[in-house]
């Protein structure tokens, strides 16, 4: 299982570095170093493998699909660096994160490097022969995604607030919040080749669709995931107050009493292990797991049939791997 | 006296404004309000003007360059909203900082929308005629001055723990910081019409010198502008340990004694307003101000001679008003 993925994955993902850390250099070193951080400590690289995978699949060579694939990776370790600032998270990918190391100012000042690097990047694509009307539609359709990320990011926050958040809200925030960068990567991937509005239109449904699942997995696995395995503490949903899909899920099962204990604890920065894991437990009473794992298969299996629509190809089987993998994963 | 200037301001920061309230429009409200709120509080427009004057200078419609001219306007707004949270910064403008009124993550979050929104700005441009190549060489002209920013932003935080910043590098920074967009505003100008390397060569000069000697004098209103003036407490630089050009030539001229003294006060977030007008008075018994505005002349006067390359027109005469101003100006 995860065979294509992982054989992919091994021959791309050195490719899609050397590419960022040429993009990515200057002075000062504090700061590059600063934005650079989460990038060495790993990751997935999923969102650049899916440009490569989706450009190759349409016929271009890797090389030409190399800066959109940067451009995009890039996009999300600046949205990591300023998440972690706005959530106050101390670890990520097993790693203190950047403000934690180099304080708010600098993280601050690294996203927004970061930011313009993956414009940077984005404009090489015209050195490596893609069109220079397809760059400038990349930059759009980037630039809108990373709009949407923003007001995804917002939502998010203010859901905090709120304690009736409904599934459709809960949706339409993971869709903005992640699910439009996954779907600018399917995009960009077609982008390298053609603009031709169907193909492209797939490649949404199949991005979107993806990522949304991707989140609903993310939300279950900051529930029952393993700490050593994901990288940061396991209930930091919990205690930030985040409405997840459990969250919502549970919120609308619960009775009364319990409604209100779970509320109480919801977003508590103090809240002790005990009390965190009584939330979760709550959580989990109302079935809002398998719920959950239900949600994130019937998305995936969009993104799976949106793939079906694309040239049967060996790096098709690639992202056909990736529906699975989102669901499979432990981190 | 910069009759010329304000003529040409009066007609066309409605439109400019106008352009960036169209791009800048969306959901959750809360976050377009923190977005745009620096915005709606007024400003100079003194960028989108450069971009405007330069393109109608080589002959484009005013029309055509509104594109490049909301980009440069909202890119700068992004980077105060950032600016206002590393300084921890509670006015600007005459009105409470985004971070104050929204709280920090939200304001992070208008900042990263708006960084967003001047690349869809950008893009716009095709729509007006210009060409996709050039709208593509302004995109790379613009992210790599949004990377200088960030790094003559770091530049600026990491000399605030430093007692031995030369005049070299403060130059260094306030090009970085300053006067890379102003350098951007000049450039995109002529992008709208031309890609003469001369001539873009010529717009750079004009924009670079001008920034710099437009922070040189920002400088010197942070020591000696009135508050209601200025929009925001005079002083302010004193306390943060900013080393501005005051700062660095009083540093290299005060003796021990003194030098320590008003190294003692520098970054003091408690100093009274005593302790600041004391610095103050180290500061200014060095002749520092008079080094400043004599080095804001040298900067504006190379900014002057590029102009003079520049065809002969109407509002050839608004940018060599914008010279004056910069060196006249009281906010």
């Amino acid at each position: 299982m995860l065979e294509k993925f992982n054989e992919y994955a091994k021959r791309v993902v050195d490719k899609i570095d050397a590419y960022i850390y040429n993009v990515v250099r200057g002075e000062p070193e504090t700061l590059y170093d600063a934005a650079l951080h989460l990038i060495r400590a790993g990751g997935k690289r999923l969102r650049p493998i899916i440009v490569l995978a989706v450009a190759e699949t349409l016929g271009a060579d890797l090389e030409k699909a190399l800066p959109f694939a940067a451009a995009v990776e890039i996009v999300h370790n600046f949205t990591l660096i300023h998440d972690d600032i706005i959530d106050e998270d101390e670890m990520r990918r097993g790693v203190p994160t950047v403000h934690k190391l180099w304080g708010q100012a600098i993280a601050i000042t690294a996203g927004d490097l970061l930011y313009a690097k993956a414009f940077t990047a984005l404009s090489k694509a015209v050195e490596v022969g893609v069109s220079v009307d397809r760059v400038v539609k990349a930059m759009e359709y980037l630039a809108r995604a990373c709009s949407t990320i923003a007001e995804g990011q917002a939502m998010d926050i203010l859901f905090e607030d709120r304690e009736d958040v409904s599934l459709d809200e809960y949706l339409v925030m993971v869709y903005k919040k992640t699910g439009a960068l996954f779907e600018a990567s399917a995009v960009l991937g077609g982008l390298v080749v053609t603009d031709d509005e169907p193909i492209l239109k797939t490649l949404e449904a199949f991005g979107r669709n993806l990522g949304i699942a991707f989140q609903i997995k993310d939300d279950i696995l900051g529930l029952v995931g393993k700490e050593e395995v994901i990288g940061k503490p396991v209930y930091s949903d919990i205690r930030e107050g985040k409405k997840t899909v459990l969250v919502v899920y549970a919120l609308q099962r619960l009775d009364q009493e319990k409604r209100e204990r779970l509320l109480s604890i919801l977003g508590k920065k103090s809240a002790s292990r005990e009390e965190l894991e009584e939330a979760a437990n709550l959580i989990i009473s109302t079935g809002a797991l398998d719920f959950a794992y239900r949600l994130a298969r019937e998305y995936a299996e969009k993104a799976r049939a949106a793939l079906y629509r694309l040239p049967d190809k060996e790096t098709r089987r690639v992202l056909e791997d990736l529906v699975d993998y989102v669901l499979v994963r432990d981190r």
